[in-house]
């Protein structure tokens, strides 16, 4: 029998994990590696020096280690707002009349208002560390740059993001989050490098994507000494220092001896899906446990759902080296969809190689049904939760109502990654029933594919 | 010694108080009584039933009974986003140099995004079990208005507020906010009442204060069937509910041996401060400990420091009962501060007393200087705290910078009332170097305490 389980787990100190987990070492199959495109070799070290951190560069590479320490500097500020809570949906499951326990582990109890505060600490560390000045980075919905400007304030380095269009504008006061936190943000594409100009001329009007950002803050950070580049999602490292969540989870789970039945993440460029899920995965891989994982990704930009396994750019400017991913293309750029977070057109390569390998699977879900199940959620458990993160919940919420049919007493555990302070004109769409969904047309996708690199390994 | 003291203090489920403190049954000298203008007399449960729901009639009145239970549906809800935490700030400290510890009890982990909810829950508890239709309300910074409209769609019940024209406008996602939990929201004053016509007349382009918009949800009220009124602050109720703050901190104080040399809160109507510190109020008051309680008010609107202790009406439509309390006189419309939470002319009763009676001390402080010290603590604390907290870190700071003079190793605890996401267009006006301050001028407060009403008792 469980013990006595209260509404909201919270680890004690002691109980918090002091390492990451890196749950290449124990896959069968490794993710594929980065190649350069000139090459069409791996990316060593010492390429992926001109643009990023050597500390971070090693964890990228590292496909032996199970655990990596988490440093001492690191592990302070995760106090400040770590461990986070895993919810026992109580008032949820009451409303829907399910069977089913759910439970989300809540990362937005921080000012960036999501998961990405863990990864941004880490980067700026490994940055102050190696005596950089300043960092570059792009940020999609602006939770990623809201936490990498704190992360920079915290040690004093400079921080600069380049903001996807349609976000800057819906979300005007992300911006002066950032400005609070001493950062300075541009709108992309802009005129500010020579890709963003590029991109403009190509497409004008553009709202962006992470994939123009991106491009841009790397140009950003190679016309300039003493930066380097940073991202807060889809490479290994960004997965490892998010297995915190997972972690915990886990840990947290296991205080309770409660065993979940389906485990749940939205997904965008993978950090918070694959940070929740790895530990999970890993059990599956040793085959100490079967749990059902889902990745959720919107319908406007469904790179698991309807894309290739195939080596891609991870930047619209292809400045990045390739990645062999599920991709919808590089030129892919999704349609403004409130999500900003998971309007990626590739995948993290980690989850990539476990969706083929059948270790997880995945769903994409319009964003009228999303935002049905944000407020009904908001309304019953208090928390009004981002766009990207009602994705899990909209599926949370169909799991539960499935069960509610059968019977079935499964337990199902979600990943809430934020809160949606910021997403009030998303909301505000919602509420006057202006919300509009757009779904690439199989042409569409079949275009994009066809400007795919012609990558024979 | 000290046992081991975490980052943040949680108390157990099991640990978390039960039951509300009424610090009026442990004063000597009683808050005086709110009066019926028309009679002159204290104002009976049968005269307030027009306005108010009948058991917080009897909350409001009731000053002997020194613990009143919680019902267990409103504890229900407090699992969802209490007990909050008592924050070490170990981060602050290292950064200010002092040898002073600094705590602070954050309440801002909630969707309203401040301890709002803790009185919202109940009073819309209450209502329901009244089996009314709905509520009416004003709110100043909006926070009262989310909480009030959080807790409606709980419990069902149909949400009116009346928003200050000024937060309104500052703070347009706010009402997204409250329009997604359900709420009608009407920026105040407006031409939906009779007495928004008036004063609109009176003070053609106004923007507002917390008095105007309680006197047209009062009027909302009292023209329709099924409807009560309830306010987020002033009144004895919610000072009563509020008191789970205090109580958390006090608990998770003594848990770990900690005795405080100096409390703070911030001030407008009084919920905050009252909450906070009622039971150690309590305990000075019994001989039992000595503390310093400052309360920390703008001072654009310094109710407490250059105030009158007198008579005066709750509102500025002078609808509502008179109340002895610390006034700037109903008339007075402070300027547009930031800190729209604490822009009301009057104080809370039972602190006008406690004031009066030297149990509490006040200061007040200029805009800037409060900015300065939120966006300081921001960049080490990892929270961006509103303007109204920011009060009480601003007096913590100097506090604590006092200790590093001296090197006394005082202990502070702070009220963190709440988040300042909403706050973004105040925070962009300081980033811009563009914030302003208002200080009445003595002429000005004279000409308002003129218009006070004669009352001889």
């Amino acid at each position: 029998m469980n013990k006595d389980i209260p509404y909201k787990i919270y680890l004690e100190e002691t109980e918090v994990p002091k390492q990451w987990y890196n749950v290449r070492a124990d896959m069968v199959n490794k993710p594929a590696p980065l190649i350069n495109p000139g090459t069409l070799k791996p990316m060593t070290a010492e390429e992926l020096s001109g643009v990023f951190c050597d500390e971070l560069i090693a964890q990228e590479l590292n496909t032996t280690d199970a655990y990596i320490p988490i440093p001492d500097e690191i592990q302070k500020f995760y106090k400040m707002y770590r461990p986070s809570p895993l919810v026992r949906a109580y008032c949820l499951e009451e409303k829907l009349g399910t069977p089913a326990k759910i439970y989300y582990k809540f990362e937005g109890n921080n000012t960036s208002g999501s998961h990405k505060l863990n990864s941004a600490i880490a980067q700026a560390y490994y940055a102050k560390k190696q005596g950089l000045k300043g960092v570059t980075t792009e940020t999609g919905a602006g939770q990623w740059g809201t936490a990498l400007s704190m992360a920079c304030a915290y040690f004093g380095l400079d921080c600069l993001v380049y903001m996807v269009k349609v976000s800057y504008e819906q979300k005007p006061f992300r911006r002066e989050v950032m400005r609070t936190y001493g950062a300075t943000v541009t709108p992309s594409p802009s005129n500010t490098t020579e890709i963003g100009r590029k991109i403009l001329e190509r497409h004008p009007g553009t709202t962006g994507s992470l994939g123009c950002a991106i491009s841009e803050a790397v140009e950003a950070e190679l016309t300039r000494d003493g930066y380097k580049y940073v991202l807060g999602s889809v490479l290994n490292q960004v997965l490892l220092h998010q297995t915190i969540i997972g972690l915990e989870t886990k840990t947290a789970l296991e205080k309770y001896d409660i065993v979940p039945d389906i485990i749940i993440g939205c997904a965008g460029g993978g950090s918070n899906l694959g940070g929740l899920v790895s530990p999970f995965v890993g059990e599956k891989i040793k085959g100490n446990a079967d749990y059902r994982i889902i990745a959720v990704e919107p319908a406007s930009c469904p790179s698991f759902t309807r894309g290739k396994y195939a080596y891609d750019f991870c930047d619209t400017g292809k400045v990045c080296p390739l990645a062999k991913m599920y991709t919808l293309g590089s030129n892919f750029i999704p349609s403004p969809n409130h999500a900003g977070g998971l309007r990626y057109h590739g995948m993290s390569p980690v989850l990539s190689q476990l969706y083929h390998d059948g270790l997880i699977e995945a769903t994409s879900v319009g964003q009228k049904e999303v935002f049905d199940a944000a407020v009904q959620f908001a309304r019953v458990e208090g928390i009004l939760p981002a766009p990207e993160s009602s994705h899990a919940i909209r599926v949370a919420i169909d799991e539960a109502l499935r069960c509610k049919e059968t019977g079935e007493e499964k337990t199902i555990v979600f990943g809430l990654t934020g809160t949606g302070y910021f997403d009030m004109v998303a909301y505000g769409k919602y509420n006057d029933g202006e919300m509009e969904d757009y779904i690439p047309t199989d042409e569409e996708l079949e275009k994009s594919f066809a400007e795919l690199p012609q990558v024979n390994l």
